[in-house]
Order: structure tokens, then sequence, then C-alpha cells
């Protein structure tokens, strides 16, 4: 239950006001979601946090809006953050999200997170080739 | 530094050595990471990790190989694993990575960590509406 | 929900009831949180715990109440655990916690677990200079 | 090893150098360090992220510079960010941290990770009443 | 609240019924757990992982199966899973848990995050001797 | 690389030596470990964890030594503490670990790890009759 009032879009100040009505504008939605609700009593946060947000997941980069949703929902579901994980499968949902890219998804994120500690458990070495490859980007 | 012997492929005993040749088909690569060389001390998790791994990261699925490999990334990120964000980020160039995806991907992985922690720390509520449409996939 | 019952205070073993009168004492308040009426399950993990909290958190240290519980918080909301963060923001407001401060620490939270992030993407080494300049404190 | 190279601030592009120039200026210093140059092969990413940290970390907030950067280490070593831990070390110095601080914040992180654990382990519920009293800042 | 149904045991398909008899068949039980019931929305997945659990947890290793039991636990407490932290418990449990020893591995659990932190915030260096002995197993 | 000076032994104050000598007396060796070098640093940090620490993995209590190590291992795997998992898998062996008991640890590891964010993406309801028992103990 959350610590902070959820800010009433009708009675929110002009620069809160101007983050929602750029959110509903750019993702075509007609509602703002709790977390936006929420971060407005934070209004320079807000800001921020929507402007950053705004850019990287622009659906003008080199990623496709989809992909970009797979990500932040891998990062979401390895740190336990349920508003996130299903807002943002939402979110995919929205950019065409299938069933079974969704369950391709959910094995990757599990195989990862357990070869990530086979990895620290065996305290395996870097190989110098994957990180000259990696590295000549 | 490894905690176990890379075991050397040409004295593998045989169920090692078979998994080793098929990584090496399956990838169409000469020589072995040493992920694999560290694992095969446990023969029988060396199958059963090579065999889940083949399956999930399969370019016969609906996710594309690029895509799988960046979500590989992103979890490995999150879990601060540095062999694993090396490895992954190699395998992602091998299927085509460029360096303004490379970007898109971190930023998004940065992002990401970011908002999960202010959900957390205003305890925001899932919104009901966004979860029955995550939910209604 | 709880995995152990509560311990009534009134009924508690005098180890545990020694403890309860101590946390009553040291910090003013007449009721116990359910944190330390879950761990009297296990009186000498109360003990302990309850000592060592006692000391690390004590007023007489040199950093103020309220700096020690945002950086409580800071970590609580780090590892998704909602029970203490909510616990520690309560005893920061106790500690003089305004809502601008509040809405600082978040931020903060917030910016650090992205730029840990990116660090970890891009791999970045340590400054020589910095790492000297943090251990000759 | 850093997986990009470290931008040379005598050839970086205009909007890259802008940024260097008031890193430089805003915290008086003289070298940038290695996670500006890392993230300087992003321009976008560089000035969104400075632009943020700027603002949250500056001194004019209502906590003091010294309080932020006990908060970010708080994060950084919860994180396991060996890069993110010594570098706000090394500005928590910068900014007055005594040796004794440092001592109390490594102590408050080691033990705000341990009692986050046994809340989780025994699963203790959230007490209405500090709910309500963090709720009510 | 789940985002997918739970597979209803008697109009699931022949692949993913195997699956459960097979459950039922090697713990000994009359019903199936939400886990299984969730994760056979995707049936391949739950075949690799229902074997691979199945082998790794299987009471004809070195471990004894409440030893198995423990660090799974251990681990789930770490990540914040509460699904798994309960689950876990309940199996550790039916291998025969006693308050006293559940009491120990929570104390431990808390103990060893407590010292993971304090380690990366000295940023101790690994033992050489220590290493050498590990690595000799 | 350590931030901070590992005591000498030979110069150490009395609360620290008295605390060396017991880690000696008590473990049966003759070299104290660079963790406990690095928090004398803070002598009563240094107390406060040795004793807890000696109370916790005390040989005296329900579970055994080596179980004991196994679990602490598994959360510093889980962690990413390369000191601690290196540290204790040691300790383990003192303790008597075999390489397939070893072999064994870091699978289940693995598989936790990988179940709990299964668990995690599909958002799975904890089953009320796993609660019950589990809180039944």
């Amino acid at each position: 239950m959350a610590l902070v009032n959820y800010i009433d879009e009708a009675q929110a100040e002009p620069r809160v006001k101007a983050v929602f009505d750029d959110i509903k504008q750019t993702r075509q939605v007609e509602t703002i979601n709790n977390f936006w609700l929420a971060l407005a009593n934070d209004p320079a946060a807000l800001e921020r946090t929507w402007s950053s947000l705004k850019a990287i997941m622009s659906p003008d980069g080199e990623l496709d809006p989809l992909t970009k949703e797979l990500i932040y929902v891998a990062v979401s579901i390895t740190n336990g953050c349920d508003y996130c994980t299903v807002s943002h499968l939402a979110a995919a949902r929205k950019a065409g999200l299938t069933v079974g890219q969704r369950n391709e998804l959910l094995a990757i994120v599990g195989m990862a997170n357990e070869t990530n500690r086979l990895v620290q458990g065996y305290q395996v070495d870097i190989d110098p080739a994957l990180h000259s490859y990696a590295a000549g980007l």
C-alpha cells in the first residue's frame, strides 16, 4: 500500500499536469499509472524520470519498442519488483507480445539467473577472446 | 580465478566430449568457453545446463537470437555477473548487435533499475487495469 | 503472512521479556514491532540482533540518528524488503525526516541503482586516484 | 577491463565536451572519472545521466552532500558494485567523511542487509501502525 | 496474483499430464503446487524445469534431502522470493526440519548477508591461501 | 584492493588482539583471514561480528558445521560476493566437503536462482496449504 497519496490529475500543479499530459499524448492513453501518480509527489523527480524514460523508450531508437519492454521486464523480474514486472509485461503486450514470446522471455530470464550463479560458484575467469570481441564492437 | 580446473577437451570423458562437440557444432565455433570447461567438472550439470540452454536460446523460437542475448545481458548486468555480461555481449555482437543497440540496451537496464527502486521506495500499488491486461495475454 | 507466531509480551520468557523491556526503554515506545515479536521465537537471535542493532543505531555515534535511518532505508529499498522500507521510513520520520528529505532519499537511491548498473554494463575500471583517495581516509 | 574506449577529453565532440566542462566546473576538479569517460560513448546518455545526477546530488537540497554520498555508498555496497563503492567513498571523503563515520556506515549497511533477510525468512507482516506513520509524512 | 491461469490437471494436455503424474509419484503427493500449475502454460519449460529439479534434488545425491532444501531456502530468502521461501520451508519441514534448525538456518542467512556486505564495503582481498585451499578440493 | 590497512596482529590493540586470539583458538588456526584483519579497523564491529558469527556457526547447534557452511556459500554466491564464496568454500572443505557435494551445492544454488525468477515472472500465488504447513512447524 503506497506510502504517498496518488496525485489527483484534476488538481495537479501545472508542472505535474504538463508531464501527465505528455504521458497521455506520447502513449496515447487516457489514464496515468500509479507509478507516475505517486512520483508526482516530487515534481522535479517526475519531470526528470519521465523525460529520461521518454527518451530511452522512444520508438525512434535502434531497438524496437517490444524488445525494449522485454529488456525492462527482464530487469524487473531479476530485481523482484512485482509492480514493474506486471506493468512492463502489460506494455509489452501492447507492443505486440505473444504468449510464445512471453514464455521464451521468462525461460531466458530463469536460465540467465541460473548460469550467472554457476559462474560465480565456480569463479569462472573471463575468456580473453570473448572480452576482446565484446569490446571490439 | 577459477576454483576448478578447466577440463581439457582432448582428455574429456565421452559424455563431456559429446557436449563439447554439440556446442561447437550448434554454435559453429572451434573453441569452448571457460564456463563450459569449468562446468564439465560436473558432467551431469554440464549435460543438463547445455541441453536447457540450447533449447531456450534456439534460433527456432519466436524471439530472434539477438533479442534473446539482449535479455540475457540485461539479467547479467542486474546480477553483477561480469563473466556473463561480457560473454553474452560477445554473443550479442555475433548475432548482429550494433553500437547504437548496445547503448540503448545499457540505458534501458539502468533506467529499469532506477524505476524498480523508486516503485519500492514509494511502495506503489499495482494498477488493477495493468494487471488484468498483462494477465489477459 | 508470518511463518511464526508473534510472541505475546505478557507471556514471554524472561530473557525475551528483558529484550522487549530494553527496546521499549531505549526507544521510548510502548509497543514492540512485529519484527522483534517474530524474532523472539529464537531468543538467542533476538538478544544478539537487538544488542547489535542497539549499538549500531545508537544516538551516541558520529552519524546522527536520521542519517542512520536514511542509510537503513536505502539498503532496504535496494533489497526490495517492504517491511524494512516501511518500518525504517517510520523511524526516519520519528527522527525528523521531512517530505523534501524523503524525496531526495528516494531519488538518490534510484539514481545509484541506475549508475551501478551502467558501470557494470560498460565494465568501467576503478580510477587509481579515486581508490587511493578513498583508501587514504 | 572496460568494454569501451575512454573518450579522450581533448578530442571529444562538442556536446560531450560541454558535459565534461560542466562536471569539472561543478565539482571543482581537473580530471573526469572513468565512469563519465566511458558513458561518453553514448553522448545522449552522458547528458541525461549527468543532468539528473547534478540535480539529485546538488548541495542545494535538504540533505547535505555528505549524507547524500553515504546513501549512494549504501546502495552501491548492497548491489556489489566495486567501482561505485570506491568512487562514492572517495566523494564522501571529499565531503568530510571521518573514519568513525565510515565505520558506522559500513556497520549499518551490514546490519540492514542482515535484518532485511531475517524479515524475509520469517515473512514478517508490516505493522499497520508503522505503515500509517510512514505514510503520514 | 498470477499472470497466467493455473492449468487444470484434469484437462491438461498429455505431456503436461505426464509431468504432473511424475511429480505426484516422485514426491508422493496428491496435489500439484501452483508453481507447476503456472509453469504448465509453457509445456516445454515445465518438462525442462521438472527434469532438472528432479535430478538436482534427488535423494540419491551426496547431500541429504533436508540439506538440499536448506540451501534452496537460503537462496530464496536472499532473492526475496516469498513463494520460494514458503514452499521450500514446507519441503524442508517434510524432510524433517526442526524448529531449532529453522532458526539456525535463518540466523546463518542473516549473518551471511551481513558479512557479504562488510566485505564489499571494505573491499577485502581474497586470501591466497584460502583460494588455494578452496580450489584444491 | 582493500580500502583499509590490514591490522598487524603483532601491533593490534588489546581488544582486537583478544578477538584474534579467540578466532585462532576457536578455529584451531594460526593465521587470521583478511576479513577480520580489515574489520579490526573498527574494533567494536570486530567484537560484535565475531561474537555473533561464533555463536551462529558454533558446532554445538542442531545443524552440523558442513551444512552451516553450505548455507553460507549459497547466500554468498547469490549475492555475488567472491571473497565470501571462496572463503566459505574453504571452510566447507575443512568441514569435510567432497567434490560431489560441492557440485550438488552449486547445482542447487543455480536451480533455486532460476525458479525464484520464474515464480516472479509468472507472479505465482503462495499455495495456502504450503503456507500452513511451513507455518505449522
